[in-house]
């Protein structure tokens, strides 16, 4: 038998050993779960960031990985814990907007401004519970950890077996934030940075699909015009646009920063303009 | 069988390969070993650090589990690399005070003024050895990485199931520091920060027990008071305090960094005043 | 049957999910791979520091490790994704320097100044194919992110026992950077700087054989002149020069950052001459 692959992707560092902790509960459950870091490097209390962390990765984990993310700046308040299957992947997490992006994909909300929170149906073929069976917890649970109290041996149960159903009881809904949208203006597509990597690249929610028609296409973005959609990084000779590996607009610099160099952060809008 | 479990806590930092190359040693004796990383960020060459991020994590882990800690200034010189098992876990490390937490706990030792040096006798139910066996080790080992030759083949040797009397002399006092206690005056507390956390939370060493009575606390550090002891993080406008997940007195700022808020370090006073 | 060990060594830093996205599809086509991290802070495109990264750490781990390195600034373009397989270990990696310690300790290439690109016949004993099999690949892939859709994936298969025959046609030679060597004037030998570690400590490409004779040597480096070669990191007061955990001369400060405090990098001079 395979052995159960368990993700975590948190806003708590690598310096404490909040991980570390959360894993030693996991293994005491689970022993041969694989755990496997997503990020830990969330800004704290970034809920929009790691609900892009958990989105950027989490698709290509095998069937049946078990996805555990805490950004939960509302530990111990009312916001509820949650478990969610879906078509393929289990979620672990506050019910607090971590979901948005497979909600999202999942079509299960419609259209409202950036960022704003609000509450959605489940998609038909995903279920959710509220995590209220404090039998699967470790006891007592704290009020400020429950990445270690609560999702940690949630998640570990989970991968022994224990089904969701037994954890709690069913959800109808989740918090989720609606996403921001490309739009269409003419000749011109306008979309969002939704994150700044590692590299200073900027990455956009602008799919191929969302850009203009035509044979010359100008990117602009932070006070810079780019001509034209490169095929690697090392077309061009300081900014370059081209599909990443997110699927979507893609503005880098060639053997440097994009962000540094542009001055521009998450939420900046990217316009592409066809010129012919 | 269950795969044996081996965590570090190390000064190595994750940009050198130091913690890569002793999994590889552990995992060419030990195949079958999960290895997870409790922290490589304890500041370098910083023991009550070190010995702090191993207490807080170790306890999390099943028992069987091996914990390797190295912050190991005097690596070469004449301290001892030991191992030890308690009631539960097994500690290898260099003998320079890394096991001061648990030696605390199994009340092995008397009160002296905070963080001061000493060697204590081992609990009646701890077991220590000298690894002084160099059949167990990398060779030749290096004089200025013993992570790699001496503590990662060790427990990779413990994991595969040698015995730890088979690894050196035995060994009947360890190197610990004297932890600061709370103390008491009147209607007032008076315990130490002994961590600050990613998010800036100050972790101190007040348990609940350690408080004043009385409905009506005041907490003073670093100039600032607030009144009362919060459920959670969301309680208040800014600076709150509670008893947070190491189970101790916490002072945290609402979405913000409390440290840096307040300008503390570690070994800074905290008073709790009864107010009635 | 032992599970087969990954290891990964990428400029990718562990902010994003560019790790945890190779992880999961590794672990998509071999579920019990054990995946350990080497390193993935290599500076960003730094060709030469992720050579290093690799060449201080594959050799601690056992034979049969299947080693996955992406520093890749010419990722999509017409450089090749490559696996190598020696005398050991497994190599998979954009084809543009990375194995150059392995290939200079095969001693497939002659002396050419320091860091000059230029191919190199591959050693007798090893084999390697260039990775055109798309069959291997994630589909489509991209064309920024190779480590998540070739490299990951080819790792996977060949873990989960496929022959690397299979991934592609064979290639005769590889890049390699000429690595600077050691040189003697008269009593003086003179080496470089390979490397800064995370304590400041220098690590140089002198081994003990490239010292020259004599009881009284003295290192200089950075404006600085160090009497003797000590056994630890505590022998002397402030700077030290020891045979360090990588087999040559390493410079240190006690307790200290030599690299801060001598104000040198990576490719700077060290003179050691016999004063006797």
């Amino acid at each position: 038998m395979q052995p159960p692959i368990i993700t975590l992707t948190t806003d708590f560092g690598t310096a404490d050993t909040f991980v570390g902790a959360m894993k030693g509960v996991i293994l005491g459950i689970a022993p041969d779960a694989q755990i496997i870091d997503l990020s830990h490097e969330v800004p704290p209390q970034d809920v929009q960031a790691g609900a892009f962390a958990l989105a950027s990765a989490y698709r290509y984990f095998p069937p049946g990985t078990i996805h555990v993310a805490v950004v939960d700046p509302g530990v111990g308040t009312r916001r509820h814990p949650v478990a969610v299957t879906t078509n393929g992947a289990t979620f672990i997490c506050p019910d607090n907007g971590l979901l948005s992006y497979p909600l999202d994909e999942a079509r299960a909300f419609v259209d409202r401004p950036p960022f704003v929170m609000g509450r959605v149906a489940l998609p038909h073929d995903w279920h959710a519970v509220h995590l209220s069976n404090a039998d699967y917890w470790l006891q007592p649970p704290s009020s400020t950890f429950h990445g270690r109290d609560i999702f940690a041996p949630v998640a570990g149960h989970l991968a022994a077996g224990v089904a969701i159903a037994a954890m709690g009881t069913r959800v109808l809904d989740l918090a989720a934030f609606a996403l921001p949208r490309p739009r269409s203006a003419g000749d011109t597509s306008i979309g969002q940075l939704l994150h700044v990597d590692h590299f200073g690249n900027l990455i956009t929610n602008l799919h191929p699909a969302n850009l203009p028609d035509g044979q010359q296409l100008e990117i602009r973005v932070g006070g810079a015009a780019i001509a034209g959609i490169s095929e690697t990084y090392q077309d061009g000779v300081d900014l370059v646009a081209l599909i990443g590996s997110s699927g979507t607009l893609e503005i880098a610099f060639r053997n440097g920063n994009a962000a540094r160099t542009l001055g521009v952060a998450v939420g900046a809008d990217v316009h592409v303009i066809s010129r012919g």
